[in-house]
């Protein structure tokens, strides 16, 4: 490509953005959902988290799932002073294999998730692996819509998990699909700190 | 669902996990790709960045791509002492419609990240859009590819970009697509800190 077409098709490119950002003019907070089978979805929210906090935002996780091990992300997250992070009180629920242990851990980490989408100083609250308490039947979807709904307009959430409860999915402003393309545990690589959790 | 029906499911899914982790015995880092025209690809290297400094790994990101302002990830990882950030030389490509200044700088941070591929004390290294630099003839990737299979076996390589050059595809251990499947800023919403940048 010649240096001059180079330049037009980057103009053109230019302008397009250029566009559409002049029409995107309302500020507010969004609800994104993260689901799908791949990889990525959990860290997009830690991502995101962290660039929230690098501007100076206050923010806060649950945690729906705990897994067996104390996560990379949570030893690095834990002392900052701007972030709450809340862990729900037991083990992935294919370890319990207890419904109702799994309920009532389900009902209190949703109190504090309530009371986190009443108070305005939180600018984004990240609900990790949230749309297994759905599948599961721990939670019911209504009363989760209702509090996003009536959730401070600056605030912004950040759901996710595999299936998504179709409530949440009308009512969102971003959803992304992470497919699984592949993955290294299927060609025999061990699941890693640093990188699975 | 009867607790007994559940208390099954859950211990047929646990089966099926732990033989599949039975099988995953491999210990090594992995090259995972991240693409697809979604929301959350960086923000995911990002939180696996924090995951990976959380358990007290060494990480690095070169960022391929500048943004026009200073990103929330930048200022909350930069003075984070076990991790080096950089930032290819100028502005977005379809900004500076300079093709010769874009090759210079795409080599420049090549060459960092030549570096850094030959360097065993890092744990996780993201190379963040650096897609676009194939797309658009910067960078060849060959190169790329003979380097990523030279590194040092237990470093893990996470790159992003909306299409990625497929002799990085033929190498993956691990490749999510993420797709859009709905975003705020086609919804009216503006880019905002926190969120986008």
């Amino acid at each position: 490509m010649s240096d001059e077409m180079h330049a037009r098709r980057m103009q053109k490119k230019k302008d397009v953005v250029d566009g559409r950002i002049a029409r995107a003019t309302e500020e507010r907070g969004v609800l994104i959902l993260l689901k799908g089978n791949g990889k990525g979805k959990s860290s997009s929210a830690f991502g995101t988290l962290a660039r929230s906090l690098g501007h100076g935002q206050k923010g806060a996780v649950i945690q729906f799932i705990k897994g067996r091990r104390e996560t990379g992300e949570y030893r690095f997250f834990r002392e900052y002073p701007n972030l709450d992070w809340h862990i729900m009180g037991h083990g992935f629920t294919w370890e319990t294999q207890n419904r109702e242990q799994d309920i009532e851990a389900a009902q209190a980490a949703w109190a504090v998730a309530e009371g986190l989408l009443k108070d305005p100083a939180y600018q984004l609250i990240v609900f990790d692996e949230m749309s297994y308490m759905f599948k599961y039947g721990y939670l019911d979807p209504e009363p989760v819509v209702a509090a996003l709904q009536q959730r401070p307009r600056h605030q912004s959430v950040i759901i996710t998990g595999r299936t998504m409860a179709q409530p949440l999915q009308e009512i969102a402003d971003t959803i992304s699909v992470v497919q699984d393309e592949r993955h290294a545990f299927r060609g025999g690589v061990k699941a890693q700190a640093g990188i699975e959790f």
